[in-house]
């Protein structure tokens, strides 16, 4: 389903191919027996509980009959992935759309007063269903609007109606979530133990929200199982491998800084996603590559100058998808001063895969070294082998890198900073 | 109104600090005689063509009047500015809130046929006026479009009615854009000869768009005129300058890449009109300082962890508004299971300092220079100021870096490949 084109990238790969460093990576990633590392991810595809599943599709389909809209509430792994799949698919303005699902809202990533008060004037005259995300429940930003939207379930539902409309996605046994879950009744899905937050997306904690919105879940395992096959495979032509030898060699040649460009706009939090899985899996140590996306060709009249004649510290991996869906062409108009009459009824999406051609080519011809992944079109299936790519590839790198692919430890130091000084003001 | 602190960034300056060059730049920002330079920016917040603004003022209203919607037809430097600050004052949920003014949707920045076929359905049946900004009028994401919603103006009003609801931001003398609207009698507004586009957001091409959101683009002006003022001053306090050396003398020192983070999550469009304005500036002759954007605290669980402990090639510039607006309060719960008992009442504005004060903390320690940039509020007066000073401080960095900060040559590579293959395949 997905090819990768190195041949505007090669050329500029000085550093040797670690082959060898990529083999011992991939078969550390399909050692299962080892019980430290949170590989859960990587067999889930086939592996996913099918009583699970019928739960999540049951859950979503009472969400759907009796909630206007759906507020996810989650930070960082706990929503990105689910965000990236419902944009990249359905679009950015998902909710503006005429639909049979309700609306998606994302909250609970920030302290912003401003834009709490927006949402909350905004949202509290509709029906919605909270779905709370959290593995340990304790995360701050996520236990604060917790509290601040249960709050307001409990006031307009009472205690036994609010039952109906918080699901909590946690922890199976443990943490303050999984004690209100048992408290009140809530119904519940587990974070698999053995998978960590940034490559939780085809769990529960993608999957859920995903079903409110009408996404083909069952569809998205299943590009992501192809994908998997792919990725395990021995011979020869295994685009993960491919993918993470050329990104960590064009790093030993200077190259320190990744952009992955797509010419989607629904694809924007898709880079967020992404931005999490390579820059939490590499950056530390010292060591790794500083992820950054853009959104061509909008970027191009942005950061694109800066790619093509800045310092030359870049690499570039495009993500193009066929079609994109839908078809518009370029109308007649009563005059040409616009330039555009030898394009009339030529489709949106041959102009935009020329766009993309001609951007891979300047590029390259700057000094940019560009990886081109290509996809037939922004399906589910797509979509589920795009993730498991990313995914798998960037385990892969991390290791060759010498590094965990699977902590965060940096995380902690601002969340201990903050806590002393939340006590020492209160 | 805006105040910048170097505490966390000059510790880790070892690069000799520039003021020759830093004044030298200054006085040729301020060296309006050159009529080569395109400095109409510079003096615009106290020189603007009060008749102007009365025009834009009327015009607004009517499309208040007439339109449920404003559809903005631009790309770049022609929708980034009013996008950026139109998100920061009135959230990134704007065209959710209820309110008295119309939705504004911006759209001609790409060729996605999904996206466009999917607005375009949704859009249909809306009461919309069109707002097409371009100085040339053959910029092809704008041309492409302008046909398309043109066409669909035409279809719906007739061309008597579509006179009504069709409005130009471009050259005042020429370009497809100023025929049309001659041929059609079109009301339009001029895109200033000597303002680039990235240097445009305070001309009619940002307040326009702005004044039909509400926005009161006086108070933006004169938060604008404020700061004109401060980075024109000659004591020594002069915040542009102080930050136009520090970075560049960071850059020196191998920090190759510069995270603008804010704790709003309405900041997203400004850091990406900021992008632009640094990128498309400075990124060129293999000079420059890779831009990148970060919204915290949602990003701290997601690229904190390398801006943490990854390599240090970064420097970090927060903005942080001390009033985000709104009373948001962390309540009581029946459980303390979650921690957060000892918050009870604490305003999320105080929890928000505290995340800003223990991520700067954690960042300097952990290897990054942080510069910290301080304003009261979101208010237009404060967005006018912040405004003026990164525009300043970046013609002032590019000037100092030795590139022209007003060109983008870099942009023609890939439109030229594209026209190439365009024509090829027509």
């Amino acid at each position: 389903m997905i090819e990768l084109n190195l041949t505007h990238s090669e050329a500029y790969i000085s550093a040797p191919l670690d082959y060898e460093g990529a083999e011992k990576a991939k078969r550390r990633l399909l050692r299962e027996d080892n019980a430290d590392e949170p590989l859960g991810w990587v067999r889930l595809p086939e592996n996913y509980d099918r009583e699970e599943l019928g739960r999540i599709k049951a859950c979503a389909e009472r969400i759907r009959t009796n909630s206007d809209a759906v507020v996810v509430v989650g930070v960082g792994g706990s929503y990105l992935g689910a965000r990236a799949v419902l944009e990249l698919i359905r679009g950015c303005e998902y909710n503006l759309l005429k639909k049979d699902c309700p609306n998606i809202y994302f909250t609970g990533t920030d302290y912003s007063t401003g834009a709490f008060s927006r949402f909350l004037s905004f949202i509290e005259d509709k029906d919605y269903s909270l779905l709370v995300i959290s593995k340990s429940g304790t995360t701050s930003e996520t236990a604060v609007a917790l509290r601040i939207f249960r709050d307001a379930r409990l006031k307009k539902y009472g205690r036994e109606g609010a039952k109906e409309r918080i699901i909590c996605i946690t922890d199976a046994k443990k943490g303050a979530l999984r004690e209100m879950c048992i408290r009140e009744g809530y119904e519940s899905f587990p974070v698999p133990e053995d998978i960590g937050g940034r490559y939780s997306v085809l769990s529960s904690v993608g999957l859920l929200p995903l079903a409110c919105a009408g996404i083909d879940i069952e569809a998205l395992l299943e590009g992501a199982r192809a994908e998997m096959e792919d990725c395990m495979s021995e011979n020869g032509k295994n685009y993960a491998i491919s993918y993470a030898l050329s990104r960590r060699a064009l790093n030993e040649d200077g190259k320190a800084i990744e952009i992955l460009a797509s010419f989607e706009p629904g694809f924007r939090f898709f880079g967020e996603w992404w931005k999490q899985l390579f820059g939490e899996s590499e950056g530390k140590d010292l060591k790794g590559i500083f992820p950054s996306a853009a959104e061509f060709t909008t970027d191009l009249h942005a950061i694109g100058q800066f790619i093509q004649d800045g310092p030359r510290i870049l690499q570039e991996t495009v993500v193009f998808f066929r079609k994109s869906g839908g078809d518009v062409r370029v109308p007649p108009a009563e005059s040409n001063a616009d330039g555009l009459d030898y394009l009339v009824g030529t489709s949106l999406e041959d102009i935009n895969e020329k766009a993309m051609q001609a951007t891979v080519k300047a590029h390259y011809d700057g000094g940019v070294p560009v990886s081109l992944i290509t996809l037939p079109d922004m399906s589910e299936k797509s979509v589920g082998a795009l993730i498991y790519f990313f995914e798998f590839a960037c385990a892969l790198s991390a290791y060759m890198s010498g590094v965990n692919p699977f902590n965060q430890p940096g995380v902690e130091a601002y969340k201990k900073n903050m806590s002393a000084l939340l006590k020492a003001g209160s």
